[in-house]
């Protein structure tokens, strides 16, 4: 039995959901995070336990302008997905993502196996993230931020 | 074959070596790095693979001012020492340590395997760690920050 700042990923509750709208939100799959790094109280930056089912997608492809990202697989297959195309990756291998740098990337697990990542990104106010696949951006008005089509209408 | 963005750990040289002064490098023991997060160019966090052999230490008990951090072991099993004591953890396991909480911690491999792990941190401009256990401070002059005494005297 651990107690904190040592903690068990097993003891936490999986949460499943998106915040993209529909249709995008179902895209996703089978899809569940423990969110490791909130538990131990860390603000900087996340870590997420993801479990991935067959078929799932790690989020849409996408890249952030202020935020760092890190994935690192556990258990399982995903195909990374970028501008240049895709690569397989299997337990031990990682990919790292800058702040900035225009190259859409995401997982999906094309694989009949469930697969497990580690996710971790910093924690930037002011970030924002763009899909160059998908009719999606974010805007933002006094009550906050909200999900649009690319020519303005919301979802 | 792995290219960039994606990352075959394997594809990185091991670094040796610590910023400590002796008598506290070698107390580390046989501890090696791969600094995953770097090599993707991160900037806004380092994550490292660690490779810590029988009787080697990933730190001198310690803790942070400004950074975040968290730690996943992938094989083998540490000890984890902290102010209210040890836990062991062995793979799957993990803990975080947030910026400023004055518990200072630090993993020792007691056992006679080999353990890995994954360690996390964010990079924060002003950063200071503080040793309870250990006669080191860092102080700084307009040539840069050196290790000292905590009466004083550099080493």
């Amino acid at each position: 039995m651990t107690k904190l700042p040592a903690l068990d990923p097993a003891a936490l509750p999986e949460k499943r959901g998106s915040i993209y709208p529909e249709p995008f939100r179902s895209r996703m799959g089978d899809r569940a995070k423990r969110r490791l790094g909130d538990a131990c109280g860390l603000t900087r930056f996340g870590v997420n336990l993801v479990t991935l089912g067959p078929g799932g997608q790690s989020a849409l492809r996408h890249w952030h302008t202020l935020e760092d990202e890190f994935v690192y697989v556990l258990t399982g297959e995903v195909v990374l997905v970028t501008n240049d195309g895709e690569q397989t990756l299997g337990a031990g291998m990682c990919a790292g993502y800058a702040a900035g740098k225009e190259d859409a990337h995401h997982f999906i697990n094309r694989s009949a196996a469930v697969a497990t990542y580690l996710e971790i990104g910093n924690r930037a106010e002011g970030d924002n993230a763009f899909y160059p696949d998908d009719d999606l951006m974010w805007a933002e008005d006094e009550k906050g931020v909200f999900a649009a089509h690319k020519d303005g209408p919301r979802y």
